[in-house]
């Protein structure tokens, strides 16, 4: 497995694995891999000749009291754990790669961006849209895959994908959880032993609404209802949102007859987290 | 030569071309071509194996009082001026081709499209880079050619290009004009032979400016001047603007010292023609 830095280098290899006629899947990360990542890696090259993940922290997908300095980086850890799941190529660039002659370009999807963390955090889609965009045209891959854990995200690139004629099969891949059901995510590194615990709220609560839809509540408010009450029991959780929106436009409901995302993001101490299941 | 509509069609014929290690040019058009649509196909034939000509007539880059429904169209003569200058394929999508599921993904570059064009047609770039960042996502052509009579538009597909990280050279060829010095447009052909006449205003004024500035005149007011006096002359002319700016950042200056755009939109009756010169 190699590891490059530069745009020229990734178009290189890039080159002469098309060459060869070589399929090439893709996984954009921020870094500081978990199990998460390693799903979507395993899968891509399952389904790939040869997979590329790009680490970078995007600073444009960040606000300005967002934790874009804090963001943990190992590289070094992320190197074994691509090697190990398949990947061939990191591609680790520096801001100042990806960002030159005082980039005034963005790629923004509407809409669907406006509720969920769209809505609590301004700005953020467009970051994402713009430099997967930029790597979709640095990578050209046959397909990219993104964890369903980021579900506005990921439905955010579908729409993008399709809206702007990218030649890209998006895979959506489910969330992993630790044993005790926390979803992964590299933020949880943040959490203290308490916070850590504590954490584990946001799985508890949607466990509950999900039992309250298999039992056959149709009332969105319940659901949310449900949940809020679950979350309110925890000292240490903050709710920023409790959602149950369409699955395909995430827009609010008034009921439940198509498929829906039931998502939240929730607060422990300093630490936002995200947690979702579709039903 | 092929005519296609569809996107389906256009990849397949591209992807047989690409296996056998051809290099592709690319001109976007809105069709009804002329000599200066001509220039660019000729160029893309000879540093190209083969040449996709688009011809789209963009509903998202015209304004809402803009003449998007009376815009010329003429597929059959659009074929024959292609085919006699060494295009290999037209594509021709409808709107509903290229625009499903409620398009909601805009691609926008900032700043550059704050003056000129920019400032008097509100949302034209944001619907030029939009449709043509599609185009390139379905075509992937080697280099793509501009004509330098849309000069900000020029200016702004290299600075999308460049941000975005297309792997597409974009070559900007030289304005085509009339024997008698009106540059070639497709809107040309709404004037009246009284308003064909009075047209000609533009290019008599642009050479004015263009001997001021020879004669080593350095105040742009000066060369607005100019313009504005020589414009003023014509009872059919209106301005819809007349300026100096930086060739690269389109941003008005207040000497001349570096590489200038002297650009100017002028309303001929009810026909608005642009022109410009580099100097």
């Amino acid at each position: 497995m190699h590891i490059v830095h530069t745009i020229k280098e990734v178009r290189a290899q890039i080159k002469l694995w098309r060459n060869e006629g070589l399929s090439v899947g893709y996984i954009p990360t921020m870094g500081f891999l978990h199990e998460g990542h390693a799903s979507l890696i395993k899968k891509a090259s399952e389904e790939n000749d040869r997979v590329v993940v790009s680490i970078f922290v995007n600073p444009i997908q960040f606000g300005p009291n967002e934790d874009f300095e804090k963001y943990p980086r190992d590289l070094k850890r992320d190197s074994y754990i691509c090697s190990s799941n398949g990947a061939h190529l990191i591609f680790a660039p520096e801001p100042s790669e990806m960002y030159v002659q005082n980039n005034s370009t963005f790629v923004d999807v509407e809409n669907i961006t406006e509720g969920l963390c769209g809505a609590k955090r301004p700005g953020h889609f467009k970051g994402v849209c713009t430099v997967v965009s930029k790597f979709f045209n640095i990578i050209s891959p046959d397909r990219a895959y993104f964890g369903e854990k980021d579900a506005q995200q990921l439905a955010v690139i579908r729409k993008m994908v399709i809206d702007l004629n990218f030649n890209i099969e998006i895979v959506g891949c489910p969330i992993v959880r630790e044993p005790d059901g926390l979803a992964l995510s590299s933020r949880n590194t943040y959490l203290s032993a308490e916070e850590r615990k504590a954490a584990l709220i946001l799985n508890k609560s949607l466990k509950l609404a999900k039992a309250s839809l298999e039992a056959g509540e149709k009332n969105p408010s319940e659901i949310k209802r449900t949940i809020i009450d679950e979350l309110s029991k925890e000292p240490l959780a903050k709710i920023d949102y409790v959602e149950v929106v369409d699955s395909l436009s995430l827009k609010p409901i008034d009921s439940i007859n198509n498929k829906i995302l039931v998502a939240i993001a929730v607060y422990i101490g300093k630490t936002r987290l995200i947690d979702n299941f579709s039903f």
